[in-house]
């Protein structure tokens, strides 16, 4: 017997025939003796139509009538799941953020959960009782709902099962696994049967967008073991667990690419202590994430300094850098938007020596030119011509033995 | 300055635009300087889909879970308009029930108001903000949503306005007031400028549904002053109060009529002692109810028993009836659904004589034939063959003086 947090996104609950074939997910799990709490997303669309019609009304929206709003979808798809397991025969209560409640700061629309209470759940847990929990929400102190923001039903699932001690907290997806890189590129990709969540950290924030990025780092703190798998097909998952828990480490685990990127460089900026603060300190003010950085040795005190931004912070970027020019003293800045970030990513790295090498050398066996490149303890990250992507990924893929047999 | 409690049914937020405008009504009171709650319904239509998607799933679904689910339409409207108002400059501030909370008894789908604690919000409208609440529900005693039933957002808003105090409470709806009777029968039906609610129960329970009867019977009770007028038009209402408030007191103030009557007729049932109780015994123990009830003087010691009961309700009369035949002992059933119910309802009776004959004399001055008569203090009621409901009504309407000039 196992606790179970079985938490079910919005495709996967997007119309009454998906919430009965989830229901029966469930009943599968009770039938096996587990105690199961449910987490539900809005019906796919749903929250889509919520917001535009809290758009409609005001750009500039009261962010706490935006939540008493948004949130109702979850709540329509929290009863409709409780009434279809019912239905099934298997005795189901529905909760809302509110009644549990699961506490949050007072940010409203992007909340962060504080506290759960999860002493009267785990009771009728314990009494056979499954509890159907609404993702993305809470209650803030201002005793009103507040939203976690987009995706946040992950993090609700994640932070219910620390505060359920789950044995697993189970993500059923439109996809039905982790995979060593995109299948759509590589046709040779492999599942995944465990990836630990420093890993699962790096593959998400460069593109393989399964977990929110959040619901990942809260499953690492708290330590939940989080499965990632399919509503659609019945076939194993992948395992997003602690290091300690992966016997058979590999040394990589995955190849992750983005095109979301944009290349900027500051030509001929004064080499002098200070400059680097003032280029990016003019893009902080903008909200503007800088992800890449290289600073080239200086020649005649002029230096080059090139970095990457999101592709869609660009304009802003670009904006910010023209009015600081006065204060930089830049030649010319220019920017590039047909890059592609890859990045190889795996724990194993921390052991083993030579495999930014390997990358290297098999991306100059295929002739691909490397613009950028920038590495953290686990993943090694290098920016290419954008046409180059997905040779330089396939080409990756086989160099590290990630390809199927 | 007064304190209003203002409601808007479905069809008055039907869309985004329908909210505004009902908004901009909200906004005039505010600007007279009134203190200003506001209750509203869901979108038309929405309800109907989430009762839909409840059955669907289930045809005899939880009703608490039904509750959690149908009472959402109704948060969204509430958040919708507190961002309208917000827009319009008006400070404003979305109550569900539970936040308030109203609490009503356990019945789920069908709760009854219990007591509504106002002093939040009688606190924040002194200040200028705006209350808007959600109509249709409260929070039962098991900490859980109820909802009052179908069209209990009129029930909320009176239960509000006697818990605020409020000087008057407009119900804001697609017609623009109360008639003398239905304008698409009588081209010169009048408006009425007020009406008791004793006179408002009559004409509501008879066929002219503007207002739920329990919310009528609600502010007859808490004395709360009601006002119905029309979302789209500009134009006065009708007000709803209690007859000392009515200083020129009409004879007659309306004509109602009704088609969803049916007729039965128990022919030749032993004159003894009992045998009335056996007869509306056996339909009360299925849910029957009966309205107007005749019976013939004796003749050999047998009688005749005729009565109406709801037309959707003659099948379930007639098997009962079926059934109970070896007890009662008649000698044929005879049902006639081809029959319609004319009321002429007035406080004025009370205390003036010929208000009967005079409705007798104008139906027999155009030949039609009166089945059935049953009188209460303020209403005359008959009942007729349906092809004749226009002429009758017509042939009333003048006949009391109430044709507009």
């Amino acid at each position: 017997m196992a606790r179970i947090v079985m938490k079910f996104g919005g495709t996967s609950v997007a119309d009454l025939d998906r919430i009965r074939i989830a229901a029966s997910r469930v009943r599968r799990e009770v039938e096996a003796g587990n105690e199961v709490a449910v987490v539900v997303s809005a019906m796919a669309g749903t929250t889509n139509q919520l917001v535009g019609w809290c758009q409609s009304l005001s750009p500039l929206h009261d962010a706490r009538e935006y939540d008493a709003v948004v949130a109702t979808g979850e709540q329509i798809t929290a009863g409709l799941m409780a009434i279809a397991l019912q239905t099934l025969g298997i005795e189901a209560r529905s909760w809302a953020g509110w009644q549990i409640p699961i506490r949050t700061d007072g940010a409203h629309g992007k909340a962060r959960i504080e506290q759960i209470d999860g002493a009267e759940l785990v009771h009728r847990m314990g009494q056979g009782q499954v509890a159907v929990v609404t993702g993305f929400q809470g209650l803030g102190p201002d005793h009103r709902i507040t939203t976690l923001g987009r995706g946040g039903s992950d993090t609700s699932a994640v932070a219910l099962a620390a505060a359920l001690r789950a044995d697993r907290c189970d993500i059923y997806t439109d996809v039905d696994g982790i995979y060593t890189t995109d299948p759509r590129i590589v046709t040779r990709a492999r599942k995944l049967a465990r990836i630990s969540y420093e890993e699962m950290l790096e593959l998400a924030s460069v593109g393989a967008k399964v977990l929110q990025t959040r619901s990942v780092e809260l499953a690492m703190k708290e330590k939940v073991r989080v499965q990632v798998l399919s509503s659609f097909q019945d076939v194993p998952g992948t395992l997003v667990v602690d290091e300690d828990e992966i016997v058979e480490k590999e040394l990589v685990s995955g190849i992750a690419y983005s095109r979301d990127e944009a290349k900027l460089t500051v030509r001929r900026v004064p080499d002098r202590p200070g400059v680097a603060a003032t280029v990016f300190g003019a893009l902080s003010a903008e909200n503007v994430n800088v992800d890449m950085i290289v600073q080239n040795i200086s020649e005649d005190g002029m230096t080059d300094m090139t970095f990457t931004v999101g592709r869609s912070d660009l304009p802003r970027a670009q904006a910010a850098l023209a009015e600081a020019k006065p204060q930089i003293g830049y030649a010319e800045l220019l920017a590039d938007t047909n890059v592609a970030k890859i990045s190889v990513v795996g724990v194993g790295m921390r052991s083993h020596a030579g495999i930014a090498s390997k990358m290297f050398r098999a991306l100059a066996d295929k002739g691909i030119n490397i613009q950028v490149i920038s590495t953290s303890e686990i993943k090694v990250s290098i920016l290419i011509a954008a046409d180059y992507t997905e040779l330089a990924v396939r080409s990756l893929h086989t160099a590290y033995g990630l390809d199927a047999a």
